[in-house]
């Protein structure tokens, strides 16, 4: 996984979109975020999948796990701006906004979502795979993905909201793109159709399962930092504000057991490649109630 | 082309987009901005080069002419967002920031951005042709076209750039999309390479056109308004400002024989089509020394 996750940040940074134009900072700007980090969960799901069955084609798909990276960072850019979570900070560096102006934040963000799809288009794929990629992508980041999970986000950020609609906001906000990556991945690998679909589901739980444990790890956080939880801090949605803190905890053991369950649908390979991203990245299984 | 236009209008309100979910007011505003109107010139341009030499694959087009709409479109909504031209206004109607709030003009905006590419990918088209599309769209509507043209539009806006940048500006942020609509008419009609090439150089000089004009326009509105000419208004980067009135009027004037003399490198189908779009859109044409 490390050697993936190397060639990954090494096509990134000779891979940064370049801007033939006279503005002082955009190119710059452009880069930023892209350069700044953050753990890949998404290339890395998808590189793993195309490299457990086709090793071949990993390089071939740099440009397209590259795609999901610029999309998912554009939305994170995105997200910060002051109108939405008004943050300052985001992988240990300025965001945009307050480094240059939401002007350049904005129209940062609008050029990696645009990118991304070119990205594909660009791939050295074939035509037939590509189209398919662009659909899952469009589909999955947009407007019946990501961005309607986002806005119920934003919009029911004071009002409490049932479990369900919970759930269905963290589908979209979070789950769907980390299910898309994983079928990309398997498209491109040609796994056939069942398993594709399979590793979308899985991908969704998985999905959900980070939201929960992201929940949980502030709520633990801020028990610890400030001596008193975050229960009391009514107004924000969490899976630990709605279902308490044991009830959430016993939510992520048991889609973590569904997981990790599920991981035996796949072939060895696969399974072996999966597992050993899921350890990488939820390290934290089991942590609560064992 | 009115028929064209009826034809595309009939689409585009079959076919706006709908989303699945409990958002009380989201559905509805990503339509607002596509039901308002505006002049469908981009798509025009597009259905028009095809129905030139393939009438027949007019409606399989009509997705991809809906495609570059959303993607326009989308540039309006942030352009008018309040860090840019605090727009309050749009095609006679509330922006989207002051009829919802600026979450939801950032997503619709978002959101029509990433369909606009996925509308391609769902095209009845071949898939070859598709890819080509979605890289004309992705390179002429991203970082090194459209985006890059708005970026730097907002960055100088209260410092005189010289000419030579001011076309620069213009060229990415509106003639590139112009021209990129025609060429993707003419690769879905399978125009050669060299009239793709033509049309495209074609199209640069039109958007250009159409932003003397709009500055042209600008000027003499306000002198009749205000009794002022917007000379005084000095930190606006226009041609009339840069070049003053009477020589922007010969820029345009110039502009438009050059494109229409160049109409005749076309077949005389895509001529007549042309012709009859240019006279609809640009009926301003000598207005201004004759």
């Amino acid at each position: 996984m490390k050697d993936l996750l190397n060639k990954f940040e090494d096509y990134l940074l000779s891979n940064l979109p370049t801007i033939k134009s006279f503005h002082p900072h955009f190119e710059e700007a452009m880069g930023e975020m892209l350069k700044a980090g953050g753990k890949r969960f998404r290339p890395m799901l998808l590189l793993s999948v195309v490299n457990s069955k086709k090793p071949l084609l990993v390089d071939n798909s740099l440009k397209v796990a590259l795609a999901v990276e610029f999309l998912h960072t554009y939305s994170l850019i995105h997200d910060d701006l002051p109108s939405m979570d008004n943050a300052s900070l985001r992988r240990g560096f300025q965001t945009l906004h307050i480094k240059y102006d939401e002007v350049t934040a904005i129209l940062v963000g609008d050029a990696l979502n645009s990118e991304a799809f070119n990205l594909i288009a660009n791939a050295s794929l074939h035509n037939d795979i590509k189209i398919e990629l662009i659909k899952l992508l469009g589909h999955n980041g947009g407007l019946n993905g990501m961005i309607i999970g986002q806005a119920i986000d934003c919009f029911f950020e004071k009002q409490k909201i049932e479990l369900e609609k919970l759930e269905f906001l963290h589908i979209n906000k979070t789950a769907k793109l980390i299910a898309a990556s994983l079928k990309m991945g398997a498209i491109i690998a040609s796994y056939s159709e069942q398993t594709q679909d399979e590793l979308y589901d899985f991908g969704i739980d998985l999905g959900l399962l980070f939201q929960i444990q992201d929940d949980i790890i502030d709520e633990l956080e801020s028990s610890e930092v400030a001596g008193k939880t975050t229960q009391n801090d009514s107004f924000k949605n969490s899976f630990v504000n709605l279902l308490g803190l044991k009830e959430a905890m016993n939510s992520a053991d048991k889609l973590a057991d569904k997981c990790f369950q599920n991981l035996n649908n796949f072939d060895k390979n696969l399974q072996d490649s999966l597992l050993e991203l899921l350890t990488n990245y939820i390290n934290r299984h089991k942590k609560y109630n064992s």
